[in-house]
């Protein structure tokens, strides 16, 4: 019998975030993989450590952080093999994944690997989207809005254009775009309406309005936006 | 002392998709809240219904379903003013909320009503959204890719153009609306890339490819669909 592959959701940091099926899975897991970015520590195990018991095995992915594609494919290539032998030798094997697994998540990569030769189960968690909006305060949609996701890398005129068309608005892995994405939105004359949020949940978690927001932001740091009145009165 | 308004997820409806702060909240509240739609049973209540204790006491919101917004506003209106009274006696309450509070919940209604006069923490979900996709085993977005949240109520013309703009694509609460979906996405050209997903996560979870889907949806039904290639692999 070939093991199952895990692909499991911590959501965005406080590790009591993290689901009962996703903590009961991690608890009775034998193999455990996590991707490490570019040398440092793992944020996903940091977030679940305390649910890792110490018998598990743990195979780490060291992804580079470079511009070029071909070393972070590396660097899944080899953890998926490592993955598959687990899997071949019949231990289930739980991987764990910040946030969502499918919504911006390192688990896309293996999933793409292993899930045509192996029985793949994804457990959803809570992305950094929502929790950035309970954080800060701030309802994302209700009744028939829209909802549009941006990541803060797209180039300034299709930022532009897409916030303009936006109603609700998440800007992801703002980090060092944020000079750019600030000059749009002063543009456009949004800022005021603009809340800045870093590291959410976390202790170290930061809530600015966006025209008090520091130009080094991490790259965990979100913009929320919304245009219309609030129409959930 | 006053209480303090507690606004839960619990996530698209499996209950062990409920969050670990979640579940400890709702296992030691005296005064749990949440609406039920139109006089049935409360989908809410019914995914924490094993958290919630004997002995607490339970706020019912009985939401009617109709076109003209002032029945249910009157509805918020009464359970926001028994919430208030259970705040001002000094207890918690614990207001149960599909999903994400703050992500088409019914409790940003509680959240406008209360958050004013009262200390409200909201604890985010996991939404629909990302369980859909679990479920399906379609990765939502990578990379620089944008995620485009629409209801299916929209209008037509409206819908039609905000999917020619979208890259990956969510469309909510279909029910009633499919026909009117199905013919857009038919006429476009995108029927075959999209899957259709009702009650995920539920004993009665159905996953189709969009074209078999059944005209009559329920509520709680979502189309996924991407458009580019697989970008991550």
């Amino acid at each position: 019998m070939t093991g199952i592959l895990y692909g499991v959701g911590l959501g965005p940091g406080a590790p009591d975030l993290i689901t009962l099926r996703a903590a009961r899975l991690i608890e009775a897991a034998r193999v455990v993989a996590y991707p490490s970015l570019a040398g440092g520590a793992s944020f996903a195990r940091a977030i679940a450590a305390d649910l890792i018991p110490a018998t598990a095995r743990e195979i780490v992915m060291d992804v580079p952080m470079t511009p070029a594609r071909e070393p972070a494919q590396a660097a899944y290539d080899a953890g998926a093999a490592q993955i598959a032998t687990a899997l071949d030798a019949g231990d289930d094997v739980v991987c764990l994944c910040e946030g969502d697994p499918f919504f911006y998540g390192s688990f896309m990569y293996l999933f793409a690997r292993l899930s045509d030769r192996y029985k793949v189960e994804v457990v959803p968690g809570v992305t950094s989207v929502t929790a950035c909006a309970a954080r800060a305060g701030r309802p994302l949609v209700a009744r028939n809005e829209r909802l549009t996701v941006l990541p803060g890398p797209l180039p300034e005129a299709e930022l532009r254009a897409r916030i303009e068309s936006a109603e609700s608005l998440a800007i992801m892995k703002v980090g060092r775009h944020l000079p750019k994405i600030r000059a749009v939105l002063d543009d456009l004359g949004l800022t005021q309406r603009a809340t800045y949020i870093e590291r959410a949940t976390l202790s170290e978690e930061v809530i600015l309005p966006l025209a008090q927001a520091p130009d080094n932001a991490p790259y965990f740091s979100m913009i929320l936006l919304t245009k219309g009145s609030d129409p959930w009165l």
